[in-house]
């Protein structure tokens, strides 16, 4: 009799994006003549840039000759690849890390979910509210996360940590021990990140307790300011203490290429019950090699495309044109007196919701009087609540109506 | 404290192909004047046909270009490539499926791999032996293998079904009762088959026990015969009992390219340990969800082109290159006196090594007097002692020529 994994049952249905798509639907159908404007969802518009388009074009044609062709890559990820990688976003910033600490996947998600496989099912986990719902999904199938209480909105053995104004979203230190911290900075869904002293505190207090960080950095390319560390890496001791994620995909627009990265140091160590240290490099390139059989090559030589003179500069120019729809948005904001967070080193604006109004009522309103899609903010957590989440992700032009929309219903949404 | 998954530690180190990696490097460093041929290797070395080269550059164009870009899919697969499996794959054949229930991935090592995380860890799993190492390695990972007996170099609670000559690579129905069934047909690495009457045996063993199969049909496309099934839901009653992996990477040469599918029909079920009957297609879809964000759009361009008549033309040119060397092999083989089993329905020729020797001794000689590399039967399990693995996966030049220089030292290797 095959019996399943348990585990899954006390997952909650996730029904923010189905409910959105459900409404924004039955909206437009209800109003064909209105126009509405999605900066809803965290996926990219712009195309995949010129250096990028010609390296896959060239690989393209490697595979399909008898001396181009390349079958079974390395499942760590192509030397080429991971080489550029090292160069350009480790030792060029002053961090030393080996190539053999380097994984390639085809996309973040894949890796901040399949980590779980090599931690204890005991490990107790501490993960910011609100948050990217996958850190908490992943950790429920794996049996870490105990039951959901119903009432409260939270797993009974996960440690929640509460970013909202009130701490001007920086998470406190849990007051009990856990083994496993989640963090993600620049931070989605609320834009904001971390100082290299805040973040400090963190990794003293991994190494204090031997717990180990998850340290999600897939936004580091839209930092703008200094002093806000784009690697956790930069923070001395991390390398002990903290597994990194990396993803192409807001980078360079590669959410339908897929490519990511995980770096594990090596003097990164787990411990068995009995007391012995384990490397976790060791483990995660063992399961690597069993469940996993590499990235396309064709999307390996794409992402090495990116660090090329001209491929940098071309991202560069997304970047900046998504944080100018940033600005667009942040001020808009402020010109009606809409509090707001992030939006200067993040695609992400998190906005106060005005008038004691829920996320969901928000929302409504949003949709039917000024035709604009965002993301209720309690979607990601019980913190989320009164909160909404706006993202830089769509064009200039729809950026700039949105925000001219939503300034001439400022009666409407702030009275 | 982060402590480790200590069921890793039961993982034994798999020294098969780097110790094949080692000796090779060894002796052509010791011998560089000897061309040494490679049939050893379960990877392709044709290129992708024209018609797949042709679909990747137009998707290509499309995600440079502001209308044709694509961010995320849907992470179960575009419409149009699961429509192209459903119809050519299964509905053509008599084969009732619907969209749903077809999962498209970035290879069959993934998905054989991470199925593992939608079943219970108190299954009992029946493994056949020699097997692909996937298999056991990812259920050792999650807690159903128990401790590995060094001694007779199996794990205790696996229950190994041996396939060898003396039971004409048929493996017996388990004598106790087990829950999960994996099955690999065309067998990797025996090249065995087995027919409909007697994979239906199978179907009736999990109906009757509430079992499942997971069946991995990676090299269907290689089969030549008649009443050899391609799909397992060739079988009445199967949709009820099986999940079904099946792969690009050698039907299309899709190693280094990645794309893949698993079935999971809507009335297979498993059980809690209260009774409750829950949707495996529902649990693997939230999985799928959690875990992965879909195959590059590109790459599934790629394998919707397979289904071209162009496509489908240019695909089966290559798998009868491919088993064109394995009748040379075989031939060959035939002609010297060696037994050898598969080869007819599959890519893989499975020999029996000759004078008692084993597959490593037999491996040495055919290195070193021979110059030809394979696989030893014993590093697929202890039932492959004795056997030997060639592949046709080479060029024809090369699989003529290594089979022209086993035929003349026919007295070293058979007397």
């Amino acid at each position: 009799m095959s019996y399943i994994n348990e585990n899954f049952m006390q997952l909650q249905e996730s029904y923010l994006f189905s409910t959105i798509a459900k409404k924004v639907e039955k909206y437009t159908k209800e109003n064909p003549n209105k126009i509405v404007i999605k900066l809803g969802i965290g996926d990219v518009t712009r195309p995949i840039v010129p250096e990028c388009i010609k390296a896959m074009h060239k690989a393209v044609d490697e595979m399909g000759t008898q001396e181009g062709f390349r079958g079974y890559g390395p499942e760590q990820g192509y030397d080429f690849l991971r080489k550029a990688i090292l160069e350009n976003d480790y030792k060029s910033k002053g961090i030393d890390l080996e190539i053999d600490e380097i994984f390639v996947s085809d996309g973040a998600k894949c890796d901040t979910g399949n980590i779980v496989d090599i931690f204890s099912e005991d490990n107790r986990v501490a993960i910011t509210d609100p948050v990217y719902p996958v850190y908490i999904d992943t950790n429920v199938m794996s049996g870490r996360s105990g039951r959901f209480n119903q009432e409260k909105g939270i797993y009974e053995n996960i440690v929640y940590l509460p970013v909202s104004a009130e701490n001007d979203f920086k998470p406190e230190l849990p007051k009990e021990k856990v083994d496993m911290i989640y963090l993600c900075f620049p931070n989605n869904p609320t834009g904001t990140v971390l100082t290299k002293e805040e973040l400090s505190k963190w990794v003293q207090y991994a190494k204090k307790n031997k717990s180990i960080i998850l340290y999600d950095s897939a936004y580091e390319a839209f930092i703008t300011q200094e002093n806000i560390p784009h690697s956790i890496y930069e923070i001395e001791g991390a390398k002990d203490v903290t597994i990194e994620f990396r993803s192409f995909s807001k980078t360079a627009g590669f959410t339908g290429i897929r490519c990511a990265y995980v770096v594990i140091p090596k003097t990164l160590k787990g411990y068995t019950k009995d007391g012995e240290e384990v490397s976790y490099n060791k483990l995660w390139n063992r399961r690597t090699c069993t469940k996993f059989n590499g990235t396309s090559y064709i999307v390996q030589r794409t992402a090495e495309a990116i660090y090329t003179k001209q491929g940098k500069k071309e991202i560069e120019e997304n970047i900046k044109y998504y944080m100018e729809n940033a600005r667009i948005i942040r001020e808009g904001l402020e010109e009606i007196g809409i509090k707001y967070y992030g939006g200067i080193n993040a695609p992400y604006v998190w906005l106060k919701v005005p008038n004691n109004m829920s996320s969901w009522e928000f929302f409504d309103i949003l949709l039917e009087k000024v035709n604009i899609v965002g993301t209720p903010g309690s979607g990601f957590g019980p913190h989320g609540e009164g909160y909404f989440r706006l993202t830089a992700f769509g064009t200039k032009e729809n950026t700039i109506k949105a925000m001219e929309r939503i300034k001439r219903s400022k009666n409407l949404l702030t009275k």
